[in-house]
């Protein structure tokens, strides 16, 4: 029973607080937010302990985890006291926005051998891992082309976006993880294209791009295609192709049921998409759950490290660089 | 080159004419319609005879076989006079609504050696017959369930109705014939059930209905499951699945393309079935002539004999006597 | 928080105690069983309680309510208990093999206010529920047809079914439930065929079939269409197809995940059904512990009562005199 | 009835041959070869006039137009001296590999009024064409992604690689022209990224790629995906996604029939892909006809112009420029 204290109580963090205290293997430390009520709402709920504050959390005995779900900007603060505290993490990406501050974070924590998990839970789905797991064993062959479709369901709000990082950053972060994932071979250059189409004002404003193409290429030539927009009016369209010398394998969209109706002209209709990320990726969250619990409990090693978190923020900054410069960018041009 | 004489220029004679006049292997003799101005148009429409009398047509030393689609009632007497002339017969169904008078033409044509071939085309839809090959390839283990959905799009007006000689006649004939075409095994009882949704004045004036289900079960014990409809809001359906001890086989119903929509709350949108029977069946009307000519030049077996007419006609008088009698009711009963 | 002690530890009986374990709403009281160490097993790893008794449970001031899983013979025993003790129940089904028990105990527990609820779990299956909100919202017009496929992923021990009742009791009970649901109209007629496919001689020694159909009518005409089997090399197939004046819901299958694989000269393959009824209507079992605790706790109506029980029960009587009789059976010939 | 000339007896050259003979309103004026022996074939087969030359074919009067199916090549040759004959041309793509021959013809044809018809045959398809015109109907909203995924079943021969021009000359040329018709804007700039990795001896031999991805972008900043590959174990896919502000709208690949297998652990496994262009696009090709029929007998405009040939063209060298260059390449820089 691993006991793990939640910093950071906005909706992803209320999330993985019910999460842990659900989880088999996990308990609820306690939890903490720079917001004194939403943290007091959370705890309350789950009848776990209320933090004053993170260095309260990182002091106390009752924690043996943590998982990181606060801003962007404490991310690597936080992961830097945990260390020094030695308690296990599990951090919501991304890392940080500036490139400088992960480096200077990973030069801090070294080589620590403490479990640090990135949150990339896409990893974890039972549909996108079966696929992958397909390609490890050999059912397509050699592996040639990964295309992932990515949309959201609407637009953020604007608050959000101003201080995002920017589309590659804050959304294609997951994509860029998860081609990763499937590529099985480093990524060593990046093309992309970005278009202002859904709210072109908002994102001149904040020189961002809602509608894009990024294109990776491996060193063995293999290519990862990755469409992303920010506002997919039939809701949170998440497919993954794995394209391969022998065959494909598709990971496909769910549904929360299997209803089809048919009546005049329209046959087949379909439910709607899960909605978002919460319903969509609701049993990779809890599989990402256990892999920490693995790792903090049984040694195993983390399945997604602070090195695959800096790999995918790095292809982030090269993909920005890429439409601005109009040219395909190399990896090494960035790190 | 066979070359076939059309009898019956009404919907069904029209689209045989074109058909053969398209045909590689065939060629349109003429046609004929006790409405001269029917087979005018149609025989103008592909520069073909126009023939004044059905004693014409079988008087005509340019016409090798005579495909039969005028009025059930003239069935029987054709396919005499055919039989007389020497000419090989493709015949719509069914043979006639009455068993005793398919009986006296059965006594009248004896042991003929002249092609009498049965309309009932669904035998020659790809997909359905992919879907038995499957079967007779073993792939599903032994049979033991053949499930047949076949809803008409509409109901048919009323003066079709009133002299169809009713649902099992008209209609559920052609899902009996695919019954026993899927079974390998000869019915032996049937049991019905019929009831009046869709236009339930209109049934009960005529002792008939529109909503049914018979149950056939062949000496083996294999069953098969017809569910009928005369009017479907959502277009011509058109399923069958076979079901084995090792797996099961669907023939699906067929759209005019793949295309999908996903707005708003519904998702994987698909268009229209394809609306009746000439454009659903196409495919299998025109591999029906050619089975035909293969019948007539090469002398194959007709696939389709003047017997499996008579036994879809009795069991489709065993349907009616099953509602009746509110019992299952063999086969041997009736015939 | 209802504290529920659950009687009877076989496999469903584990499933229900882990459920109302993990429910919010709910506490698992204790648990009971005729073997020891069955109920030891159960009550040892939720913590619970092992009552050495039934009287010991219906004695208890801390069981609010009772889930009755234990050997079929004893359910209205374990009823007529429970409301004398005055404790609401949830009950498997059958409520019994005969009809004259089932009976007996109605007229003992009398008018009882007391939630009396019966284990048809299809009912709250998500996709089966939302199908028939279709209906009932008028999206299909009026209902004229349903047709459940139910087939089971392969047969039952043969120690099972030889006590089970034959398959109208023991499993086919689910669908004439499901059909009572979806009908809407108390179904007047049943005409059923049986047939011993799978395994003849086991069937043949009990009296029982392994492959059947089932045709209901309603006083207003509707049809419901029942096609089972024992075993099906593919999995669980649990499909329900409503049809009516203005179109068609179809509730099909679920799968583990979205993933497909084209290969060869294969493509669309995708992945298992959920193989049995413990995975395939979890949603389903975890709604109908939600729906009695409404109906403990808040006076709610149970939503499938004793009734419905009593009622199905009735159905599979009569489906098992249909075949034997070779006849359409009235339900008021059986009660 | 348009009497139209076939040059160039190879593959499909045969194939548009068999179509026009087969056309209502089209009829095989005759047919010729550089190798007499294959013009032989196609005509007799078709009791069609065999040309002894080119020039025999443009100075007959019994031909009313040509379709230029011979190597590419010669196309503009033929263009030339079908205008000059005035003859109008239905061109096979692409009109050249040199882009200076291409602008060459387009001064010699000047502003002819003769229909110059290119074959992009996709353009023609059933579902590629409803999913275009749900989109000019606005049931997508605003455009703004356009994916379209070209697979061939398998590399085309040594001998066709070595000289078709590189991957997007010779195949992608039909992607190019599609995103052309579904993006509704004319295109700005490509980025493209090329792989070696179904035959990479060959590949790089020939200085070609069968791995590659293009991506488009207009002035209003509309996006559209190419993702090809010159081999895919399942067949030949064939995919076309819109993507807009108020949905999606999918035109799938299509199959030979609707049959699914379910057995064992693979469920729903449906037929193979329809293999090859001349299958997947037999209805395209014939609508191609018809509407070069149209563009000749009542001078309708046509469907896709010399221009829309020239502007492929471009595309597919802007698209290898882009992959020398590791760069955006803008269209201006190449016409």
């Amino acid at each position: 029973m691993t006991r793990i204290a939640v910093l950071g109580c906005g909706r992803i963090g209320v999330m993985h607080a019910a999460n842990i205290a659900a989880h088999p293997r996990a308990r609820l430390a306690g939890v903490y937010d720079v917001a004194a009520a939403a943290a007091e709402t959370v705890g309350t709920a789950h009848g776990a302990r209320i933090f004053r504050s993170a260095a309260e959390v990182f002091a106390s005995a009752d924690v043996d985890a943590v998982l990181i779900a606060s801003a962007t900007a404490t991310h690597c603060d936080y992961i830097e006291a945990a260390v020094e505290a030695g308690k296990p993490v599990l951090c919501e990406k991304p890392l940080d926005l500036s490139l400088e501050r992960v480096e200077l974070c990973r030069r801090r924590i070294g080589d620590t051998a403490l479990p640090i998990m990135l949150g990339f839970v896409r990893r974890f789905d039972p549909g996108h891992r079966a696929a992958r797991q397909a390609c490890l064993d050999g059912e397509i062959g050699d592996l040639h082309q990964v295309v992932i479709t990515s949309r959201d369901p609407a637009m953020s709000p604007d608050a959000y976006i101003e201080v995002s990082g920017g589309i590659f950053r804050d959304m294609t972060i997951h994509d860029l993880d998860l081609a990763r994932f499937m590529l099985g071979e480093e990524v060593v250059s990046v093309s992309a294209t970005g278009s202002r189409l859904v709210d072109p004002a908002l994102m001149e404003r904040c020189g961002d791009y809602d509608t894009t193409v990024a294109v990776l290429t491996t060193a063995g030539g293999r290519q990862a295609v990755i469409v992303n927009s920010r506002a997919a009016a039939y809701g949170y369209d998440q497919r993954v192709e794995l394209f391969g010398s022998k065959g494909m394998v598709l990971s496909g969209n769910r549904r929360r049921n299997e209803v089809t109706k048919h009546v005049g002209s329209a046959t087949n209709v379909s439910t709607p998409l899960l909605h978002f990320f919460i319903e969509r990726y609701a049993a990779a969250f809890d599989a990402e759950i256990g892999s920490f619990v693995d790792a903090v409990e049984n040694g195993a090693p983390v399945e997604v490290g602070f090195e695959d978190g800096r790999a995918a923020s790095i292809l982030a900054d090269a993909a920005f660089k890429s439409v601005d410069e109009g040219r395909t960018v190399r990896v090494s041009e960035i790190a």
